[in-house]
């Protein structure tokens, strides 16, 4: 059983930023740095970041969740080493910095998240890892 | 020799929304299906899908452009297959379709540069192959 998901990309402005679109409204400008692109928008690799970033904020959350936490605030900040001496200029490894903030959140629990997100949950995660070194840290604060 | 590349997810609203940024000022609102979210924003595998489209797109725009081409526009549409009996609910199969507008636009450039993404230079579509099985198709007019 499965279900069928859509995007689409496209309106070529200036050099080449473009727009994407899911199923909702909602739209985000994606474009590429100078001198190929103008930095009208976000770039494609960028956009994958932030696809796992948000991924395994969402799956941690949701999991912080069903333990009866609450959880205030999440940001993930992500941070990927881009090779750039021969194509494909792939990011080799990803770090991921969760920042948790919650009423009685505790390390175990955060923690276990973070290892049940990255091995079950979180289907980018899934997606990624043959092809990208993935670390992880938290803080809770 | 590499570059490093920094994103951040956060600003928790509603249910699950989050914004995302990349080293531009460009946010991209993130949500998920409820009832676990609210609709307020792009899907993470939306923008999984938006990342290997957009990346593909300009790739093909690119090496085009080196050919001599116009290209007047470009939009990609993608099709995942998102498994969902079992976690990680992951996207097993993405058709990418390509629709090109320009001057002097041929099948055979066209298809060249689209199999010159795939295998050399687009690096999202590098990053997910080994787990995705990405096919494609076009259009000229």
């Amino acid at each position: 059983m499965g279900t069928e998901m859509k995007v689409t990309v496209g309106g070529l402005r200036g050099k080449m930023q473009l727009t994407g679109k899911g199923h909702t409204g909602h739209e985000v400008q994606i474009d590429y740095i100078p001198p190929l692109g103008e930095d009208n928008g976000l770039m494609s690799l960028e956009l994958l970041m932030v696809s796992l970033a948000s991924c395994s904020a969402h799956t941690v959350l949701s999991i912080l969740r069903k333990m009866g936490k609450t959880v205030e605030d999440v940001t993930v900040n992500a941070a990927g080493d881009r090779q750039m001496d021969a194509h494909p200029t792939v990011i080799t490894a990803i770090e991921l910095q969760f920042e948790l903030k919650g009423n009685g959140l505790d390390a175990p629990s955060v923690e276990r998240a973070i290892m049940l997100s990255e091995e079950t949950y979180c289907p980018v995660w899934a997606m990624l890892k043959n092809s990208v070194a993935v670390s992880w840290n938290y803080s809770i604060g």
